[in-house]
């Protein structure tokens, strides 16, 4: 039996024009997907919003109160359109301030002389905002409430995930199991169906591939899964000798 | 001056677990994204949901509203996990029906005598929806008011995107130019938001990279666009000279 408390879930907003235009393809989702499943936290939401003030605002409220974890990506550099710190700061009801761990850590990397107002920016934060480690650039992301916000380059997204990583509390791992077949997908369709009524606590997807179809079961119960994936098999086995 | 009427947008939903574990790397937002930019076609926002019918439900319901065009891309095969068409026939408070000339479409595609129950699955699209053609695997995607429904693989929704192209009426285009340089962006940060604050019908966006800075400049008011390159060219003469 699954119990509920042992599902951790997270949504991901990515902040980005340059998104929405085209102009660059995100790296990010993918890499957090992956390794919020490894780590045993259901990534079930995702969305991409313009740099515009109302639409963070708007989508990092809805999204926080309905997942445990919420990670943003971009805008918290130095310049104009970088306005994610002061948008998420709006959210929480919050104001920024200056951190004095960030002014610091910012000091160092650049030397206190070299730390302009472009620069100090990076240290403003939500008062109630905990730093996130940046070891590529020193500028850290921060934590506030179970909001992640993090850098959109995709190296100091990954670095700051990893410190992101040892606060957060995973959930029952969904394990995952593939079975490639050279059958199309509709011949399958209706033993698929039916092994998903059999077992529901196990989520069976079917995707096709340029040879075949690769069968995907994912569960939090390894018993379910391992008995699904050993009855798909043979009824493959019996459909192919038919 | 711009036209508040010359500008259409757009949002995408991307339905599909795979995309959310991690183990599929969406490839369509930047198809989309890239495509609908050099349309004259805002996009606006984009949301990866669960296969769950609540989750799709809510998710179109949301944008279809606020934009004035709306694609999802994944779910319209044969098998139980592909849950788009009736969740997308719930939105629009509509019904599945077996569309005639979809089923047409199949049969002669797979066979009359090959047209089994799952195959037929995707002969099923909500009663008001109009058929988008499929020159890839036949079975076609379709609208339903300012909804396309497309398929996730990226070689058949690069395909549904030509058919519903068509029907797409363009706004007036979001030109962009880039300025490259090797300054950092903290060094550049003040002037471009001095240059922001007088051209502000130019977003302009700050995006570091390895070596250097790219400034992307984006408007619908191609007089200003020029005006702010010319200018921030000469300003960053200007830095680099002192």
């Amino acid at each position: 039996m699954i119990d509920k408390k042992e599902t951790v879930t997270a949504a991901f907003v990515i902040i980005g024009d340059e998104i929405l235009s085209g102009r660059t393809e995100d790296k990010n989702l993918n890499f957090l997907a992956k390794n919020l499943t490894e780590f045993g936290i259901a990534l079930r939401e995702v969305r991409v919003v313009s740099d515009i003030e109302e639409e963070i605002i708007k989508a990092v409220n809805e999204v926080k109160t309905r997942f445990d974890y919420v990670f943003t990506s971009g805008g918290i550099g130095p310049t104009h359109d970088d306005i994610t710190a002061l948008s998420i700061a709006k959210a929480f009801n919050d104001e920024l301030i200056q951190n004095k761990e960030a002014t610091e850590i910012l000091e160092k990397h650049y030397g206190s002389s070299n730390v302009n107002e472009a620069r100090l920016k990076m240290a403003f934060v939500p008062k109630k905002a905990s730093l996130l480690d940046n070891p590529v650039s020193s500028a850290p992301g921060f934590r506030i409430g179970n909001v992640f916000v993090m850098a959109g380059v995709p190296k100091i997204f990954q670095a700051m995930y990893e410190a992101a990583k040892k606060e957060l509390i995973a959930g029952k791992k969904v394990k995952s199991l593939e079975i490639k077949t050279t059958l199309t997908e509709s011949i399958i369709a209706k033993d698929l169906e039916n092994l998903q009524n059999k077992y529901k606590q196990v989520t069976m997807g079917s995707y096709p591939f340029e040879d075949g179809t690769s069968l995907v079961f994912r569960s939090q119960d390894y018993d379910a899964l391992e008995n699904t994936v050993q009855e798909m098999t043979e009824l493959l086995e019996r459909i192919k000798a038919n």
